[in-house]
């Protein structure tokens, strides 16, 4: 098959990869119909992180189950299926308390699978994909593909600030979890949804999603904005979706005492002062988002065309293209790139 | 009247300070019937806070109510009352969502009032200030002096940790606060609680208040011991009562993906590292705890002697033997020490 690997900074390559093959009995093996390069693939790309060798890349993806290993029950050959980047068994006792992003057994896609390919190779198959009602439409393709991490990681976020009715939330990244932290925030009933961003594209992406406010001001100036739209006081719920020094400092300093900070920024180069958070009484939580935990009710609410996630994709190529997809968002020229094999 | 100033490092006094007087409609006079040393009046007594000038000392404190202001509603001269740390309204709507410790109207008793001292001038007396049914026996003194700030400060960090039936808590930090941490953690139905204590007295006050498993490990080989008693996983609800960089660590080493932290020890030099602490996945909740909260409840619970936190207190003194009170916390001959007027 042909698949992506990222060789060094800016240096992606589409080439010949070996087919993957089952090798655990719990396994499957999906054709992929769609898959993505996402904010965090832009870290490594950037060379913020370090390779220590060609790395297969992606960790998003919807596909068409092609065969499955014989201890394999939930899923069967010709489904339709979505999976999170995080492998999990979705039975242990992390995964039942909602975590599965840390499950026991599990590992991350990225670095070691790469959906940005033809084919990959799911481990814990049962736990870690979920099937659709039927074959999608076409149209639904790209909305359940972001479901697989930016739609659920910001979904997740949006439920780590305690995002609900009657609440105001600041959402900090314009990036496709961003905005889709908004979408989220309107799903889950906020009455306030203030979006920072100084990018007409994705104003009006997040408007469309719900916001009811858009925020030019970074960091300080920011801070300040927020604090006149809400008596002074601070949001009760801010969503963090950068991982920057500059994005959590403004998060933890946009939130009222007492109100909830949801974070999954990939945190880099981040020191937070422990007396300024102790300080500022906020609720922290984020991480790698347990997205499996949103995944069935998600996929509900696309199935329904309740929510339309897959309007982030402003850029579509073939697979084949990857690096130019890659250049896109790198120079913020796309808000997310989908891939067709 | 008498009263308590730190002139600088260990160089506690007790000397002729002005009486207080109403100096505003809101504010209510109290003569102290007990007051105490905390752990966190160590922290300018040990240096490690600078002064730039004398400062009256101590912010733990019930007493009888001597005069209030012509706006005082709820309170009246005569009436026996509790009051914690941070002087809050109690009506604002930071107050309401029960964070009275950041109330926008709010201060610190530290630093400005000192309760170390025969009378204190209670700013927003019908907010601060909590009553009791009557006047009480003597022997529940000192219980509902720890409710003024090491009870409620414990109590606030087993709820920030999530704490209830089923889960596993682990204590970080063996004094007062630590310990009442303990007794809150049995209250609110915890299966499992395990205090970090090397010393004895302290080890057997926390078995006394509920504690399960006494660990002596401090730092990475706590946390191994944890994992140990913890399937690898790590507890449920971690409480943080110390307030340094390895006890934040530990912390945060402790508690599995999902879990809560807790933390209540004033933060000195803690600099967190933002990718593990996204990585960790943990819920992250403390600062000044609004100890007003759960004043009602508190009073209750002693009222009816169902929990008897007076027991920290190990050495009670007069109160112009306080610089002594001060010496014998910092050497941790005592737990917590309490002065009577």
């Amino acid at each position: 098959m042909q698949g992506t690997l990222l060789y060094g900074p800016r240096d992606v390559r589409f080439e010949e990869r070996a087919d993957p093959k089952i090798s655990e009995p719990t396994d499957a093996i999906i054709k992929i119909v769609a898959t993505c390069v996402c904010g965090s693939d832009l870290w490594p790309y950037r060379g913020i992180e370090e390779l220590s060798q060609p790395q297969p890349m992606g960790h998003e993806y919807v596909g068409i189950v092609e065969d499955v290993g014989s201890a394999v029950k939930n899923i069967k050959v010709g489904d339709f299926v979505i999976g999170s980047f995080a492998i999990s068994d979705n039975t242990c006792e992390i995964c039942k308390a909602g975590y599965q992003s840390r499950c026991v057994h599990g590992q991350f896609v990225s670095q070691t699978i790469g959906t940005q390919a033809e084919l990959a190779r799911i481990p814990l198959a049962d736990g870690t994909l979920v099937a659709t009602p039927g074959r999608p439409d076409r149209d639904l393709i790209p909305s359940l593909l972001a479901a697989s991490d930016v739609l659920g990681t910001g979904w997740f976020a949006a439920d780590a600030a305690s995002v609900g009715p009657g609440k105001t939330v600041v959402v900090i990244g314009d990036g496709a979890v961003g905005l889709l932290a908004v979408l989220a925030s309107r799903q889950l009933g906020a009455e306030r949804i203030i979006a920072m961003s100084r990018q007409a594209k994705r104003q009006e992406l997040a408007r469309e999603y719900g916001a009811t406010n858009i925020l030019t001001e970074r960091g300080e100036a920011g801070v300040e904005k927020v604090k006149e739209l809400t008596s002074g006081l601070g949001a009760h719920s801010v969503i963090e979706a950068v991982g920057t020094q500059e994005s959590m400092l403004q998060a933890i300093r946009s939130t009222r005492p007492g109100g909830f900070i949801g974070y999954v920024g990939v945190s880099h180069n981040v020191k937070l002062d422990g007396e300024e958070l102790f300080f500022s009484e906020v609720h922290l939580h984020g991480g790698p988002a347990p997205v499996r935990r949103f995944l069935p009710d998600l996929i509900e609410r696309i199935w329904k065309r309740q929510i339309n996630p897959g309007k982030v994709f402003d850029l579509q190529l073939p697979l084949a293209q990857v690096a130019e997809g890659y250049r896109a968002m790198d120079e913020r020229r796309a808000i997310k790139v989908l891939l067709w094999p």
